[in-house]
């Protein structure tokens, strides 16, 4: 099995209250990088950032290498925008960050991204693909694309309260900014990114198209950023047989929602969920409280876990944690704190895209 | 244990007899893009050549791929100078392909490719690494370096009859051209790279240097371009334990000298031999009859074979050359056919740099 991690950033991840994908938001175009660093070496390496959220909470890309130590699996980073340095290996695609979907233009050269990575794709000798993502902001683009080609899912976040009037409002900027509305991209995919979606949309779409046409079978590894794409892939015209694979956590916070997603776009579903609440660790705790929920892969990865080798997941879990420095209980370093001052309100607003 | 692949190119390797890495000149500087492909993936996949010999022997990168393939390892590739596309992921340390060292500079930026590949070198996290390199004409910018410090060791080839005076010729005139003479850098490793090297050289022996500071174990993993490498780190000062892990056909090549090179150096050697006598298959009666010899880490990734699973190695190498077209039996398509018209003149020749 090879999970593919398409990493990049879009600049709609600044605007203020869209994001827990780095603390502050100056460290935010950061995290990616950092995240495949994880990912590819079990720690940051070359990034001057450890992702966590504004509470302590580590990035999902802690719980994809805790998988990976227990379950090895090859991983490709493609770099899908990057905004900053990284130390891991990066397939080279020649994709840059994407702008702030405000913007008349989301991201420039959206048909040549997704040509390229069609041919990426279509070139794997691989039976089969996970397909990850790491890109602050991505819910937020995802809901752009979703609302631009008129599909009503609703899309979740990686703060425990969803910020999904603020996610609307942007859109809605976005979309009027590029001379559209809700649905007005509808059968024009690329278009729709183009106009207000995200480097790493393009990339993973082009990636799974390609593989696809190849007879690789793909599972897009994410919640409600891969609804995002499976309908880009669809409106694109690709009927293959088509999985996700994400969290209990976005589930939970996404009710029936996720599965109707699925079921109008004919993508089978993958929830796993890894137990986090039968220990008392405190990233785990706040994985079940709703922060992070999933990215770089995590669903992915868990559903590759055997039942009997979830434990050692989470013991690697652990373990990531504190390579990490974030220990379960307050010592002091101020990354890991465990006083329960969560905001743990992880029930589902209204979300869905108008 | 992690391997770590410095990829890269250097426009000396376009000069006429010097290097048997890929069929034609044309496509020899798709090689390296290609072998990191077998790597990664099993296969090329982007890359339009399949690295082979003149006469149809694969590339290492397919015995470092099997031994991949039976003892699972981690590899990061890094971008040391590719001067085509490649599928592979590699960390981007921004390092361009080399020139021909008979120009005046040979590598501009050699100092800063150094500084960065340090930094690289020592940001990872593990305790031990192998460094290995894939660079067409590598061994005669190695004798450049070498001889450029002075130090009397000789250089392999890929090719069967090593073609030294030719790499000679071509390092005299390099000094020249670079105002340098035998010896005449010595103390000054990195302008002897910069003069007479490639920019792999410079890649490798910064992350070396950089692991050692970090106290990581390092392993140079290749031949008499390693001998050049660890040549360069002892000129700069680095006294660190080092070893280096190379084939045995580099070492029936090089008789004693190599030997002799490594004691100098005060550096450990491990010579490993992959049996390939035993079998019939044509792909190892080319390594057997001093083809291609080394390079893709290939001999350090078969120091890592423990005796009882190297028959399953061989195994693997001969369904990696079965998937690179590559059969053993004359199938008619050309890539690799089983008569003996090899020049199997594999004995060593005088090679030693003055």
């Amino acid at each position: 099995m090879r999970v593919i991690l398409p990493a990049g950033t879009t600049e709609t991840a600044l605007i203020d209250g869209i994001s827990a994908a780095g603390a502050s938001p100056d460290l935010m175009e950061h995290t990616p990088s950092a995240d495949v660093e994880i990912l590819a070496y079990g720690k940051p390496t070359m990034a001057p950032v450890t992702p966590v959220s504004p509470n302590g909470c580590p990035t999902p890309a802690a719980v994809t290498r805790a998988v990976r130590e227990v379950i090895d699996f090859d991983v490709s980073v493609v770099d899908a925008g990057l905004a900053q340095p990284t130390g891991a290996p990066t397939v080279g695609l020649g994709v840059e960050p994407g702008a702030d979907i405000r913007n008349t233009v989301a991201v420039p050269d959206a048909q040549a991204i997704f040509d390229r990575a069609h041919a990426y794709g279509a070139s794997l000798p691989d039976d089969e693909l996970l397909v990850g993502e790491t890109v602050p902001g991505g819910t937020t683009t995802a809901l752009g694309v979703l609302t631009a080609l008129g599909e009503p899912a609703g899309v979740s976040s990686s703060l425990p309260k969803n910020p999904i009037e603020r996610k609307r409002q942007v859109v809605d900027e976005a979309l009027t900014a590029s001379g559209g509305s809700a649905g007005s991209f509808d059968g024009r995919p690329i278009e729709a990114i183009h106009a207000v979606g995200d480097p790493v949309q393009a990339t993973v779409a082009g990636i799974a198209a390609g593989a696809l046409e190849s007879g690789i079978d793909v599972t897009l590894a994410g919640g409600t950023q891969m609804v995002a794409v499976a309908t880009v892939l669809r409106h694109a015209g690709v009927d293959a047989p088509l999985s996700i694979a994400t969290t209990s956590f976005v589930d939970r916070e996404q009710g029936d929602r996720l599965g109707e997603a699925c079921y109008r776009l004919n993508c089978a579903l993958t929830v796993t969920d890894p137990g986090f609440d039968a220990r008392e660790h405190v990233s785990m705790a706040r994985y079940c409280a709703g922060v992070a929920k999933e990215g770089v892969a995590m669903g992915g990865a868990l559903s590759l876990v055997p039942d009997d080798r979830m434990e050692a997941v989470l013991d690697r879990f652990e373990a990531v944690c504190g390579r990490l420095g974030i220990e379960d209980e307050d010592d002091g370093n101020g990354s890991g704190n465990g006083n329960a001052d969560d905001p743990a309100n992880s029930s589902p607003e209204d979300d869905r895209a108008p």
